[in-house]
């Protein structure tokens, strides 16, 4: 049998999402950054939360006009995206700095999407809660844009060919082949077959 | 440049965590439930979110004892994580019946750890929300647990060992290569060769 040995208390969660956060006040410079606190909070209505610290810039932005894009990261985009943790928006236009093209989002009235990303969403806050350094905000997904380039001709999404990053304790990862389909430890050896398992 | 297609509203954020949720009322079976709406939501205190439907017998438990536990999943635990999030405790001994041990947690009183996951961490539920379909348990990281064998010489712990899996739109998927780590996008020459760059 495997010991253990207890570490403290620490956000010891993985894998976790990475992802760049599009937010702009109106008229002014957008700016992007990143966050791994990120989560699904619910199905219907389709929510996610994101924590950020007061001090962040987007954090006041947010706060003022309630809305932002959620930016999936792909292996391509992965310096982009480390970049944008670790310089403020207060010092580089991020966008510019990076050579990444804002997008209107859909569902939105300011904040931008990453027209290079192969996928984001529209978000809209509903609540804030004061959790400690981070404030946790609870936000509604109001739509969902995917490349053209990723949609197979039967209309499904092909995720594999995004080449999406998820963040380990401090390492960007890349993700792998697949395990396992959601039913498949039940699946009927037909419905395994016809899945390509 | 690319174009993008809308796709309505949906909970498109990965990849996502997949983990299980251990949890047990003083003297009954104890139960695990499979999450995927899972994430990080604050640094210090360290806390997670955790979404479960009001239908769900660990639903009850999280409610009248307040703790639980979240085992990381590896790819071997990855067919029984499967199991545990399409067959209800209510049903069957969850357990017994995938052959895992249960253990106690650090810090907790009766929710129980999974013995074969490569980590795992006591929970203690602080705040309660109802989204909609998924309430909210809002909850403090009180201890982390990582089994002996993921400890270097040195002391620092290798999560690539751990063989971890990531829940992508139904599939569960391996996590492969690092592609980065933090700061690597402004990191001296020296610091990228020093972490093998």
């Amino acid at each position: 049998m495997q010991e253990f040995r207890t570490i403290g208390p620490t956000p010891y969660l993985c894998p976790l999402p990475v992802v760049l956060l599009g937010c702009a006040r109106p008229g002014e410079t957008p700016n992007l950054v990143t966050v791994a606190w990120t989560g699904v909070v619910c199905s219907k209505p389709p929510m996610l939360s994101v924590s950020l610290r007061k001090s962040r810039l987007s954090h006041g932005i947010l706060r003022d006009t309630g809305e932002f894009t959620v930016n999936l990261v792909s292996r391509e985009l992965c310096r982009a995206t480390d970049f944008c943790g670790v310089r403020s928006g207060r010092e580089v236009d991020k966008f510019a700095a990076l050579g990444l093209t804002p997008l209107p989002a859909p569902g939105l009235q300011t904040a931008p999407a990453v027209a290079q990303a192969p996928a984001f969403l529209s978000c809209r806050v509903r609540q804030t809660l004061e959790l400690g350094s981070h404030d946790l905000f609870l936000a509604e997904i109001v739509q969902v844009s995917v490349g053209d380039g990723f949609f197979r001709e039967d209309g499904s999404i092909d995720e594999a060919a995004m080449d999406l990053v998820g963040y380990v304790h401090g390492q960007y990862r890349a993700l792998g082949g697949r395990v396992g389909f959601f039913g498949y430890s039940v699946a009927s050896p037909e419905a395994l077959l016809r899945r390509g398992m």
